[in-house]
């Protein structure tokens, strides 16, 4: 669909708009004392272009599901963006004297604390694959939306860039608009492509995309360049925008060394002076291009709200079923239940079992191939506009999207993640391929829930459980297969463990989670053999944490515990554990993965790495 | 340097040899009963051309510094690259059958564990990275080696792997030849790009690499295609090889759903048959192309033994000075004393102080750009061919490259990481520029060491603390400036803590790090005052732990301990303290970050986020 640029809008209020985006950028870092004047000054004719005459959008609503999108991946320049919402009419000017301020949501970094901020960013190279997680929710749900993301030089050396570049020219969503703010500079030197521009062409174009290069200070130009974006049928553009850094500030343009700094007031002054005197007065003629709603749009998923689930469908003494599977099948099951949800798999969906989806609500399922940062990143933007988006893979790789989980959860947004082939556990394919840190690093941000489902019929509920609840969520699943532990009937809650074994004589309680709950249940038949008895907990929640289960239990079993996990001994559950009982004075002994694994056979990792029944039962009797 | 392939190579010696790499890889996966043979049957004649014609090395002596080096960076193929070396005469075949087995290390991928792998691969992306740090050493120590990586097409869907293709460009390494096996066809479906050779080679020469379309089965042009690698001047090579996913396997050959599987018994039988038929024995002709040191090799800082580092200059009273700032003048002082030593960083060296390195040692500062993973990667080749690489950001940027960090700890490399800009108290900035996680993924890491210094006499010492010792370290490193806490004669341990206030008297112990431990040393002053004295320890070891001090000194302050840390509570060294003590059965109470954090006065943020001296004094009452 493309786009009708207003070229028609007098050139003069958009260069009258860019010049008081650029004295906005100098006074609200100047009065906060720091931040990156000369980043947003590069990018004041891209911003005013686009807010005041490519967009459509209801300043006065950013939150309108028929808006436009403007992502604004280089975080840093978010003075600009404040600034062009309160020029737009959202709020008054004087509040971006707020700025970096604690009692003020101007933060030094955009977040979704703002209305009109989808996703936090200030990690580079994040905003792209957010903005195809927006134009994906803009065809999912038929809204006609465009999404404009701004990005930096220095940031294109981010490889994220480059998946989301790839992705969104093989999806061919050619709703997505990037422009790059190419203005030489790195932080601390120049970049490395620095102005040549004919580079950045070839890459991109090489990258499937539309590549229009301008001059980034010639509104003509830029008009121009937007209003060819779209046209073409089936490719995202990019305008590749040939800027200065500082640009129109006096004495600091194109100079070196003013990354990051602000105008002392002496400078901002005199640079605010000199832009004022480039002011015409015709700003004050702007009137917003206002969205209309296509008919039928919002009519989608992410608006709609979720039946009951049904329950899961596995029983007792049957075929053991890994807790992969159990969540596959949880989720296929939701597919129709609850149509906000979509998947996203990187390239292991026949692992995951993220197929099971894919063959119910193919149309809401996303092939990620091996990108994992672009796939949490589309989450991200998916989540954002109402989506509940689910994103597999092995655990391990989640790794390589943990900054992505980490602005994830600074956005505080509702995306789930879903980690298989956890730990030792997974046999043969060796330490590259086992999730031994996962746990620590989801569990470090504070508001992702964490569940680790020991069993089909747990996985499938805890898939429910997430998908249910609104925040970031996790759940920790294996490649073995495991023995049915509960009956289709079983309730599981967020922030609730399950007791499997209790009597009055437990003399230690031990817990566990995952596989580690199955070496739990032989490890009390056996210390039961040799009179002694012990309580078991298959911890389910690792975050919220059962503090007071766990707590009554750790004093009623005599104030020892042992904690078993496989996963490495630090940031584990074990530690969830300690901290939940750090108050109660109760001795605990933690059993983890202590080395560097080793490929071998399922059983003989648990042996070797110390997280066996033989090890819970020699635990124990130690700590008696 | 143009290489000269010796197309004087009989192709039928190479053919056979491919045909035995193939029989190989399937012996071996089908008597481990897992593995991929389809992945490495698609590359049986470029792994026979490089080892059995292009590479120069001595195949009984792997670890030899003249040798050509080979990168799997698709490490799921490692059977036929165990297979290449047993079929070189490093190792009888026969173990070959031992694959993946807890008493072998032909590991399911491979591991440094075995004398011919450089860093481990099996995440994949990674291998080019590690082999421009190789292809870096190589020119660092004029060794004249040059460095073959082989990938597979579905990684390249990974950005790292185009953070490395612009940095080995940018950096003209035209000792680095890559060669893509482009099988088409992924875990889970058909890769992007399939067969479309023609975007592949844009992709790369848009990169700047020169880029030889050849099929990868057919054994003249593939020696025709390396003869050509490193006879341009500047430029970086890349093969890009179509090929055909279990190439030559009757009934599997190109057909999807075979990825990651053995073949069985019957199956394997039918297929070495096959094989076995198209063998001629020309093979045992074959004799390697031993390496030959060119003058002045290894005469490099690599392997050169380090003088004593100089005392840091610090005085008390002096004006405050931050840790990262410690930190750099105190690798800037290791660039003399240790020519072992290496620096990169991620375009924050006027942030990280790493440009004082650089102004010492201009030849050993390599800058990274925005492009953590990369960084990382190349730190990991630089380390494995025995530089101690220094990878410098902030750390909550080091989270970008969580995955490379894993595959460090994997490979036990010797490499050091600092993380700059920790917590809450970098002040106006913003959550998205905090590390508030490290320590969780760090620590995750069994064998990392874990420095947290809090002025800067103690971060110059913990930067030669690490770069002294055997294995991957990390720094953590704030921004703000700190009061001088130690003279300069003070000596530091990895694995001990600092006392710094102590009585008979001591109600409770405060155990802080870092920013906290001033306000640890005002909450002292403030409880003295109050009639209640506090024991107080500066941690600096997070990882080993001050177990033995930490024990003693909670017992002597009555069993209660507060422990106060500028990171989140899971993970950080609140728990690393809570785990130490597990045994001990004290209470204990931790102070940390437990939401989601916000721009403001650093002050303000200690205060806001509960880890300021008024929370720790409050901490200290509420648990008398």
């Amino acid at each position: 669909m493309p786009i009708e640029t207003s070229q028609a809008t007098d050139v003069r209020i958009l260069r009258d708009k860019a010049v008081r985006l650029r004295i906005d950028s100098v006074l609200s870092t100047t009065e906060a004392g720091s931040g990156h004047p000369t980043s947003c000054a590069s990018a004041a004719e891209i911003v005013s272009v686009l807010f005041y005459s490519v967009m459509r959008y209801d300043p006065r609503d950013p939150r309108n599901p028929s808006s436009d999108v403007f992502v604004l991946s280089k975080g840093h320049a978010a003075p600009i963006l404040y600034a062009a919402w309160a020029e737009a009419g959202l709020f008054p000017r004087e509040r971006l004297l707020t700025l970096r301020r604690l009692d003020s949501d101007l933060e030094g970094h955009p977040t979704p604390r703002l209305p009109f901020v989808d996703v936090a960013t200030g990690s580079l190279g994040q905003g792209l694959s957010a903005a195809s997680g927006i134009a994906l929710h803009a065809l999912l749900s038929n809204t006609g939306q465009r999404v404009y993301a701004l990005l930096g030089d220095g940031e294109s050396a981010e490889g994220s860039v480059w998946e989301a570049a790839e992705w969104i020219s093989h999806r061919g969503l050619s709703n997505v608009c990037a422009a790059i703010d190419i203005n030489r500079l790195g932080q601390s030197e120049p970049t490395m492509l620095e102005h040549h521009m004919e580079i950045y062409k070839a890459r991109w174009e090489a990258f499937g995309w539309q590549a229009l290069v301008v001059d980034g200070h010639d509104i003509p130009a830029l008009l121009t360049a937007y209003g060819q974006a779209g046209r073409t049928t089936d490719r995202p553009t990019v305008i590749l925008a040939r800027t200065i850094k500082g640009k129109d500030l006096p004495d600091i343009e194109g100079k070196e060394h003013w990354h990051g700094k602000p105008l002392d007031k002496e400078m901002a002054a005199k640079a605010v002076a000199h832009l004022e005197s480039e002011l015409t007065g015709a700003e004050n003629d702007w009137r917003p291009h206002l969205p209309s709603a296509l008919p039928g749009a919002g009519k989608d998923g992410a608006a709609a709200k979720p039946a009951t689930p049904p329950k899961p469908p596995y029983q007792f003494g049957g075929k053991p079923v890994a807790t992969r599977r159990g969540f596959g099948d949880g989720l296929a099951a939701l597919a129709q239940a609850d149509p906000r949800i979509v998947a996203l798999d990187g390239d292991v969906k026949n692992s995951t079992y993220t197929e099971e989806f894919q063959a119910k609500a193919p149309s809401r399922f996303f092939q990620g191939y091996i990108a994992e940062q672009n796939m949490v990143g589309m989450a991200m933007g998916l989540a954002a506009r109402g989506h509940v988006p689910f994103a597999s893979t092995f655990a391990c790789f989640l790794t390589r999207a943990a900054d992505f989980i980490r602005m994830a959860a600074i956005s505080n947004l509702n995306i789930k993640l879903a980690g298989t082939h956890v730990g030792v556990s997974i046999g043969e394919d060796g330490p590259s391929q086992m999730g031994l840190e996962d746990l620590a690093m989801i569990c470090a941000q504070p508001n992702f829930t964490c569940l680790y489902p020991a069993d089909a019929t747990s996985a499938w509920a805890a898939t429910g459980l997430i998908a249910a609840e609104t925040g970031p969520g996790y759940i920790r699943l294996g490649r073995p297969g495991a023995p049915i532990l509960y009956g289709p009937e079983e309730t599981f809650a967020i922030g609730k463990c399950k007791v499997l074994r209790r009597s009055e004589q437990d003399r230690a309680l031990v817990v566990a989670a995952g596989v580690t709950v199955f070496e739990a249940l032989k490890a009390y038949d056996e210390l039961l053999k040799q009179g002694i008895s012990i309580r078991v907990i298959d911890l389910f929640s690792v975050q919220p944490i059962d503090r007071a289960e766990l707590a009554a239990s750790a004093h009623a079993a005599g104030g020892i515990v042992i904690t078993v996990e496989d996963h490495y001994a630090h940031g584990g559950l074990g530690d969830s554990v300690l901290a939940a009982l750090a108050p109660e004075r109760v001795k605990v002994v933690k059993l983890a993965v202590r080395e560097i694994a080793h490929s071998g056979k399922e059983a003989e990792l648990l042996e070797r790495f110390g997280i066996s029944s033989a090890h819970i039962v020699d635990a124990v009797r130690a700590a008696l």
